[in-house]
């Protein structure tokens, strides 16, 4: 067995595999399910550090950005070693303002964005129509955001497994680790079918983590179902970049398939489809991109992302030692891939946290 | 081979088979995917001659209030052979109007219904949520018509074959006719890898019978698609009859089943499923059952009517000798099933027409 236990197979998992593995550390990736099988196949790979921005988050925010501007050189580096793309698309992104009131609270976060020095753009309703025509002719501005973008989530677990795979680490799939193994406060392996051990454990089962029912470890992971639709676009109507709308979001891919994201619903271990979400959806979408209408319907889809209680990651050690967490991503497993998988590795290697995710600590909830 | 060929392996064409085949006729049915493949399996199964009405159909009315009459007998027929119970439930069905143009509109036909001396009944606001808790509190009024209601058109698919292949018929499937041979203005049999040879040949391929491209019988009949999605109820918000709303129907099954239907659109043979139709459909059951929102969405799926010019359907002896149609049902397939297979066969055993379809004979479009 090696040295570092990695529970979870999502992006977040693979990631940190890979980045171990290419450093001389013997990795074993544990998987309940298939690779990919949660989250990371479930969302819809945007990568929008500020187009999604709230008011109040600083700390998230350069984390996020410091992660997107890693993007170009990790996607280069999987591509070298496993020849598939994973569509890295930075062709910038739009918020989009459909009535006046939206408006109105757009050129709010506008202004706030200005004032953080962010590279934001303010397009008129004339702008954005020149920019992206299928779009509603009754949207009235837009923030656009150079330098966002997005990658294709499936391709990448798909990239990060033969990866990880390449670079050495053991990935086993259909392997529910029933238990974290401690001795004396300190990590010893874990337990599947067997006892095995380990130096290390990296927790990174997303919604799931909460599940394992460590003493002293229990992060407070919770799953939050988010709805997906994907439709094919028609030439004539195709949007080219991602697009955030009051109600939805719209990605399009280079294939021709647009994914329509995505409900939040705090509904348990729940991945059904309503008809309530697929509805708010499709009229957020069709208000948005009208054209919509007459594209085909070919997949639709649920996943659970791991919220915390703040809804910031949880990023670095435990109190028992030799167990690090990388879990909890929400909103931005995909987008903070790049900069967990770099982190979480020193985190692992050198025994104490970087400064990058210091204020994530799963010891922040302790207090 | 046996005496009579039938071209078309849905509800229609087994229906008449089986009643041909009951009456002593040997019956082989040609049907070029599998049985039910085409609108059969997409129908809701409604029956409801009066909550359908427009203003102007009296003769049709007539077949399909004789054909509702013929349900009863010939579900139980069917399941004394078979076993197999095709869920037929006459408990009524509601037309319910939302907004107050809507409740204009509905008192127009209710009137026009009375003086049709229809057994129709008016149901204020209050009385629909007496008789359906869980439809909106927002519906304004209804039509009540007291012995109409469903089948389930999926089981009676599977029935009518089984039924059709005890009673000594021989069923084809993936098999296509390529041609209806003739001799002399008489039919002499089809052509499908080989010719032939039938006394008779029912033309009952719905929305494919213009494909036959048969030398002075080209029936007017075009594909109209429906788009259709089935949603699980949940117990406390779950509905009870087959409802009308102004923009969607909603079918319930025994089995938890809600049937939320459907989108009429000309666009060829094309069953995709569209955005716009899907949110037609649900922007239609949120605000007819408002709990649906909760529902989980098991099935989307689109049909192909059998429209033709007048969209009547068309049924009887064609200008071709031992040549019948029995095509062209619309929206009306499930409900002019039992009608049709009874008038069908013996129009074909009797060599002439039966009154009751004699104004939906394949010569008036000659005109």
């Amino acid at each position: 067995m090696g040295q570092t236990a990695i529970i979870g197979g999502g992006v977040i998992g693979l990631g940190v595999a890979w980045e171990l593995a290419r450093r001389g550390e013997r990795v074993t990736v544990f998987e309940r399910d298939r690779v990919g099988a949660g989250a990371s196949s479930a969302a819809a790979g945007m990568l929008c550090p500020m187009a999604e921005l709230d008011f109040v988050e600083d700390e998230l925010l350069a984390l996020k950005r410091d992660s997107l501007a890693r993007y170009p050189e990790f996607a280069r580096a999987l591509q070298a070693l496993t020849d598939l793309d994973v569509q890295l698309r930075l062709e910038g992104t739009l918020s989009v303002a459909i009535d006046r009131d939206d408006a109105a609270d757009l050129r709010r976060h506008y202004e706030h964005r200005r004032s953080l020095d962010l590279p934001v753009e303010w397009f008129s309703g004339a702008q954005v129509r020149a920019a992206e025509p299928a779009l509603s002719p009754r949207i009235q501005a837009a923030i656009y955001v150079p330098g966002e973008g997005q990658v294709d989530n499936r391709l990448l677990v798909t990239a990060l497994a033969r990866a990880a795979y390449l670079a050495g680490v053991e990935i086993r799939e259909g392997v529910e680790v029933q238990e974290i193994l401690t001795n004396g406060g300190r990590v010893r392996g874990v337990r599947t079918s067997q006892d095995l051990p380990f130096e290390h454990v990296v927790l990174a089962a997303g919604a799931w983590s909460r599940r394992l029912g460590l003493p002293g470890f229990n992060p407070p992971v919770r799953p939050v179902r988010g709805e997906m639709i994907a439709v094919m676009m028609e030439p004539g109507d195709a949007l080219g970049c991602v697009v955030r709308a009051p109600d939805c979001y719209l990605v399009p891919r280079a294939d021709g398939r647009l994914l329509i994201g995505a409900t939040s619903d705090e509904v348990g271990f729940d991945t059904r489809i309503t008809a309530g979400g697929l509805f708010e959806l499709l009229r957020g979408a069709t208000e948005t991109l009208p054209g919509v209408r007459e594209f085909e319907v070919v997949e639709t889809w649920a996943g659970l992302r791991p919220g915390t209680l703040d809804n910031d990651p949880i990023l670095g050690h435990t109190a028992i030692r030799g167990l690090v967490a990388a879990t909890g991503h929400y909103r931005n497993g995909i987008l903070l891939l790049p900069a967990t998988a770099h982190y979480i590795s020193e985190a692992v290697l050198s025994g104490s946290d970087p400064d990058a995710i210091a204020g994530f600590g799963p010891r922040r909830f302790d207090r």
